[in-house]
């Protein structure tokens, strides 16, 4: 079997290692291209010692016009607003691209323009494609840009849209979600420096702050069928370095409803998905479960005393949460088996 | 000056080790007595080498009968069922406890039943007087049975109280907290094993089954006036050994309100108290921070689009949240000034 | 091509945990059976979570004759001493049987009782193949009963053999290593318990007290050639769940060599490796470049001034210094390519 | 009692606050004035949120003619190279000055010059007093110029010195040392950042390169009564905040000795000594048992069959191995109690 020809661009953060790790050991695909700007000209063995054996290509410098000739499939991994030059770039060359960053996900332009700035290239936003499988995968099917999913609205959407798509939770939620510190990325800044992050917990860009609440508002409101749904969010630094554990928390359209009833919501939207756990009952997530895997481990529980229906999810922010996803959207865009690349089993303990 | 002969009952745990670290530093009392079951007859700095150099004493059996004649004061730290006991007999000869098991903290002894069993001494529970001294300051004054609150509800009332105490927010709360492993203790679990607990996040006892949901709906209760406060309570275990950061979700009794106007609330609720701390603006509380100090940390923020108030706090479950606490509702109940032996500043980094 | 049925027995620890990560993905095995004392009877993705969606199959109870006849290759994960009557079971009814517990790694039965007690199948320690493949690939082809090497060892040797192979140093060694949590098990005590381990170091079974040191000398000496090797070991328990790094200080046989002969050496020793990698100059070993791999970093420094050479090593030492390199020892047994179902990078970070 | 003005310079790191988390409650000073390039203009409890209601002073800018008429005590928490510019202004000003940078700890103007160029203040090395009390207790009282002891150090010399001093092993040592990450300062780098350095343990500067090398030959020759010792020193990082564990290993100059010899060695060393305990047989030093406490724990054992003695330290690295020995110098120079402001417990769990 021929081997499709990929690159990479901003191999050398996390999101571009994780990658790497996952590509190296694809059936289908071959790794041509490796471009990052800081790293240009290192070994990318020298850059992540942990792909020595495995991967020794030098990274070259971020030019799009360099690359294209040399690979059909692109995932960028630059950050927000670096990202959406390169991949119009691409697009225009008739690539397939992977895009990671936030670029590409709102729909709304202006709505891009309140969170990140206007938009460069908003003629691109219709036709980009939100990679959520177990959302979009007919939509996936073919697509020609793909926005992958941020972490924090992977796992939130996962826990939630069940429910709201079957109409058993009212549209006004509280979300509070607890990242590894790997979900700010590989740059040292302060707030990732290992004493000050390490051995405590705490919460940030606490009540609607964070630029991820947006994404989330407009997936969900999808999944309900067009309802407007309003999120509160509250994203949470703890000290580990992979996962991400969201609690969803709403009020049950009909009190008469049972924990079994939301339970079954969530079995049949994931039935058949290859990458959905809905836990045995008397299981919760554990993102230590999920650890390293493109899995999502997901339950529902009631608290039928106070009238507040708990919806959670755990997955690796680095594979379900962002390269993995990646991976399963390029799959299902170029007609593979969805789950290629995908298989390996979360690394525990 | 006459030091105060203490006693410690259960010393050989966590809560039991953190009384010792602070009470040998405290200027108005001396450890007379050691219990533990199982550690009976060792050397207490061979059970915790961290005491090596300042305590020496040997742990004996517990015994109230020999333990009483020894001890003005008596902190129980023995588990819930086994405290009430011995607290009984000590309180019968005259000695002022401060039990800090869940067994006096209820003050509806049908309410215990159903979360914790028959209660064995029931006749106790209208003496004693929950020791969150935010709360009850007055009522600790000359107190001789002092129950010491849960580390959940500690942090979890500091943020919560004011704001319904004010009316600010309605009656129905989400509760979502992360605490330290310490928390569960020092007995050996799968659960609490390295591998398991380690680089990895989970909520347990979710949707209303942990045994301090009530403890809290009866103080955030008696805080708003009468009003029946509910709560739905999500508690976590997060990779680091100390602290507790809860964040408490609240519907505006006046959407008209600002963030200021629930900042005010908690400045004016902890106007002069010697442990909390309204952290200014644009900071936000971190389990970190308050490590090893008797100190909570507390912030309000408002969610304006999604009508969401959130009031978050930061303990370290074992100081605030128990051993410092409980020598806190001692200085009070002896008529000490109320910091006496809790000045240290928490260790971070 | 027809799979080959594989059995694990003790397979709700961690190292059987670990075997089943790997060999649900290996293309030429089925796994026909699970056994383990307590946890029989229930599924393996209610002991492990993290397999759910990959294995389901019933835990059963410890009976050779029972797995004997659905299994042509058994992996032991049992206890020491446990595992020697399993092994001679399954051996008499001529099974290919990898025991990862220390039964069959001393080959001399009086050295075996001096450390663990009598041996009980002292008739079936001449024909166990020490399974570290880069040091006996060729006793291990056609291999029937496989010693599955230590953790520490593992480290040990991979950094220490080359050295001695070539008389390079002196046959005294100073080994100070370092090990993740996991290699002390599953089971809950209170040195394995978070609270207790987590954010501290502590060397452990100093001065010659640790099991694995008979085990090192024995490979060491056979490495040098038979001259008998006498090591120091230190181990130590650090704050992570996987990973050991191993430092080895030896003194040089020739003090004229520079560092180049020594990096040479082990360059010469691994070329060809398929899972040890003899880091570039300017790098060192890090055991978060090897986890969830089979694979070990090596290194080698010389402190001239000091006239010491320094040879370190990382793995993971569930999967290099366990599971994996007992799946390794398998292919070669079974004369499969070497690397089969062993491929995963490392999972960084 | 009047209170001695003291100052802290460089007050945003973390030996600077740590300098004020213990001065805070010292019962014979005051802080007076801190200073911090980076932090001028905020107040302290921004900069440290754990000072919060303790401390709000100001950060000034860094300034030694400003801040010399208001401090008698002055603390350099500054880099290397850049301390002893301010430290000569200060004691030219006749202040008492604790350096807790490399500036003045080794005597040799030409070693120094080796290791960190050329020393801009020769002059002053003949005066200043390495300030470690257990060995140089005598010459500290009435000291001017303190050079406060590296953490490596003074881990490595409390577990060594005592075995030298009695010519209890020959004077070639190999030193295996752990540390957190805190010992690398507050200033964020690839190296320290949590997804870098968390969950994996690797050692740095290998065979020499470290720059505490020199120092801790020079005062270990001046403990073995001027035979020059020489050392290997191998510094490793682990994931946890604090804490260093140094093994000293060393050969026997006699080899009839037994472990109690070594012992008993240590026990006379300290015998007195306010912040060192030797651990009761059958203890192993844990830095988790001095966290935040200025005692430091030692043991030795003896490997008999090897021929080697193993020396082994825990301290906390920012209390007994730079602040709270830097306070404990002060108040020997000063006359005071030597133990003043620094008797707390270590913060276990």
């Amino acid at each position: 079997m021929m081997r499709v020809p990929v690159a990479v661009l901003g191999a050398s953060g996390y999101t571009g290692a994780e990658l790497l790790r996952l590509l190296v050991d694809h059936p289908r695909v071959e790794i041509t291209a490796l471009a990052a700007e800081r790293a240009a000209g290192a070994r990318i063995d020298r850059v992540f010692p942990h792909l020595a054996g495995r991967l020794d290509r030098e990274v070259e410098p971020l030019d799009p016009d360099q690359i294209a000739p040399r690979a059909e499939v692109i995932f960028s991994c630059l950050p927000h607003g670096a990202s959406a030059g390169a991949v119009a770039a691409l697009i225009a060359r008739g690539r397939l691209v992977v895009d990671l960053s936030a670029d590409f996900r709102l729909r709304d332009a202006a709505l891009f323009a309140e969170w990140y700035g206007t938009h460069p290239h908003p003629e691109l936003l219709a036709g980009a494609v939100y990679g959520l499988p177990e959302l979009h995968r007919e939509e996936l099917r073919g697509a020609r840009l793909i926005a992958s999913p941020g972490c924090y609205p992977t796992a939130v959407i996962l826990a939630a849209a069940p429910l709201l798509a079957r109409g058993l939770v009212r549209p006004r939620l509280v979300v509070d979600a607890k990242s590894g510190v790997s979900g700010a990325g590989r740059s040292p800044t302060q707030a990732t420096h290992f004493s000050e992050v390490g051995e405590g917990v705490r919460a940030y860009k606490v009540a609607g702050a964070h630029r991820h609440t947006p994404e989330m508002e407009q997936e969900l409101s999808r999944a309900a069928g067009g309802v407007a749904v309003r999120i509160t969010f509250t994203p949470h630094m703890v000290p580990m370095t992979r996962g991400i554990l969201a609690c969803v928390y709403g009020e049950p359209s009909d009190p008469a409803r049972s924990e079994a009833d939301y339970r079954a919501a969530l079995i049949e939207a994931y039935r058949g998905e290859p990458f959905v756990t809905v836990l045995d009952d008397g299981l919760l997530p554990d993102t230590a479960h999920v650890r390293g895997s493109n899995r999502a481990h997901v339950a529902v529980k009631l608290d039928a005393r106070a009238g507040v229906v708990v919806a959670i999810a755990a997955i690796d922010n680095l594979v379900k949460g962002a390269s993995g996803q990646a991976i399963q959207a390029m799959n299902l865009a170029l007609g593979w088996p969805e789950a290629e690349g995908l298989g390996g089993v979360g690394v525990f303990p």
